[in-house]
């Protein structure tokens, strides 16, 4: 395990010959800063399974759509560096916007159908930002194994896509979702609610509880789940649902009739804030609870 | 420089194994296979620059439209593989359609604006599915160079660009068009040419010398000098004209006052078969003659 100071990079050149002068395994963690305990279970697993640790943090422009939070997203880069320090990280890549787009960019990975569900359809382009600055990230720190997190059930489908279409060499490690003791999902963008809003919040995870429950108890009309579920978050007044989704886990294909595994899924708008969540309902795991609901990671 | 035999593999985990057992410097030959002088000229110059040669022969179907010769483009096998061999190659990676396109297969690199012109206009998605199969080449082979001809000089400067935006580690690595005696460019489809076709065929590189030797009597004018191109390839009873561009050579914008380094190209079908070529103006080589148009590598 590296213990030798932590290394602080701005530029691709650099990142690259920090890069070059690691031996072993790297686990790469591609972040967008204002870490939280969610991020830290990426650190740690990474740190239990490989040599040496890189994060990358860099709140990327292209994968917010024109009406959302690029310019608000939150920052914090002294506490996110100090944080990551203690964990044993032992290179953090934090490139300006110029660098990974300098003038004249003009390329994208278009990771294919599986963008054309759920978030891809309320964040047209998003993915293909992902995709594309993922790529980018691991054309330059080149890690064995690149960790993210099932919080963004979709991000994670969509990397590991785009890892097997273009044959990447690397493997791509989906790490439980991390939350706080009433269930809601850890997020850099929980820092946005007001305390009642904060308390109206808990109601995505409560709903993909009953989701679960629903299933474990027999039911497989995936409607009359969603409807159930919507009807929860209908009896909170600051939520607005954006979309609830009970879908296949690997293509994301809508059911009409749950088979397992299945991914439910939603966004709610709570007060100005667009927060999701999600849950694998898998066959092995009836009525033991869901880890994604339940468990608290790390 | 590797002495060894010659290894063939077809499927990307054997690639991957055979690329791990390799030391040194890697260059990559990527090609469609049918091999001739032109692309001995690639892996010449890749051997002379690194520890070890690979070539890859894949007659890759998304870069080929609808209307296009994917099922008739020639293809010979066992004597590319002589070639190969006696060229000092270690690696030759001849994947299937279904190994590099397995079912689900569904992603893309889209290289941007400069797949706008030129071959891109006549061709839609050709240069999408060649920088994807590139790219998935470059993950399974991790070269340390890659060769191109500049024959194919839009392919060559999109290859280019990708791997800067991309930041793929490798250097892209253009040589000089092959030529027969009398100027034509080495294809793999010039095979498809009737001795009269063949013969009618020379007027791509006799246009291309026109505008080389006007512009170094400092003529500027880009579409007089088109127009003396095209009337020209005229008097070719067998060729029709697909287009003729003079152009930066950088961006490959349009030119209507040639400032160099301009890139001249042309695509004109002789009889059914459609051939391509180009020349570099650059203004160092004002009356010394292209390089591009007369010389005879290897």
């Amino acid at each position: 395990m590296n213990t030798a100071a932590m290394r602080v990079v701005q530029t691709v050149t650099e990142a690259r010959d920090a890069r070059r002068a690691i031996r072993g395994s790297v686990g790469l963690v591609p972040t967008m800063g204002y870490l939280h305990e969610g991020h830290l279970a990426l650190v740690r697993r990474a740190r239990r399974e490989n040599d040496f640790v890189a994060v990358s943090i860099f709140v990327n422009p292209t994968q917010f759509g024109p009406n959302e939070d690029f310019a608000a997203y939150p920052r914090d880069m002294q506490r996110d560096l100090a944080m990551l320090e203690s964990e044993g990280v032992g290179l953090v890549f934090t490139p300006g916007v110029e660098q990974m787009y300098p003038k004249g960019f003009d390329c994208a990975i278009e990771p294919g159908g599986i963008t054309e569900r759920l978030e891809g359809v309320v964040r047209p382009g998003h993915f293909r930002g992902v995709a594309t600055i993922v790529a980018k990230l691991f054309h330059v720190i080149a890690p064995t194994r690149a960790y993210f997190g099932q919080k963004d059930a979709q991000q994670a489908r969509v990397i590991q896509k785009m890892v097997a279409d273009l044959d990447f060499d690397l493997d791509v490690v989906v790490v439980p979702t991390v939350r706080e003791a009433d269930g809601l999902a850890m997020s850099s963008r929980n820092v946005y609610l007001n305390p009642e809003e904060r308390q109206a919040a808990v109601v995505l995870s409560k709903s993909l509880r009953l989701a679960e429950q629903r299933v474990n108890e027999g039911r497989r009309d995936a409607a009359s789940i969603r409807g159930e579920m919507a009807g929860l978050i209908a009896r909170e007044p600051l939520a607005r649902i954006d979309y609830i989704s009970i879908a296949d886990a690997a293509s994301l294909a809508e059911l009409s009739e749950v088979r397992l595994p299945a991914l439910v899924s939603l966004a709610v708008r709570i007060g100005k804030t667009r927060l999701i969540d999600n849950a694998v309902l898998s066959a092995s795991q009836n009525g033991e609870g869901l880890p994604q609901v339940d468990q608290h990671d790390e």
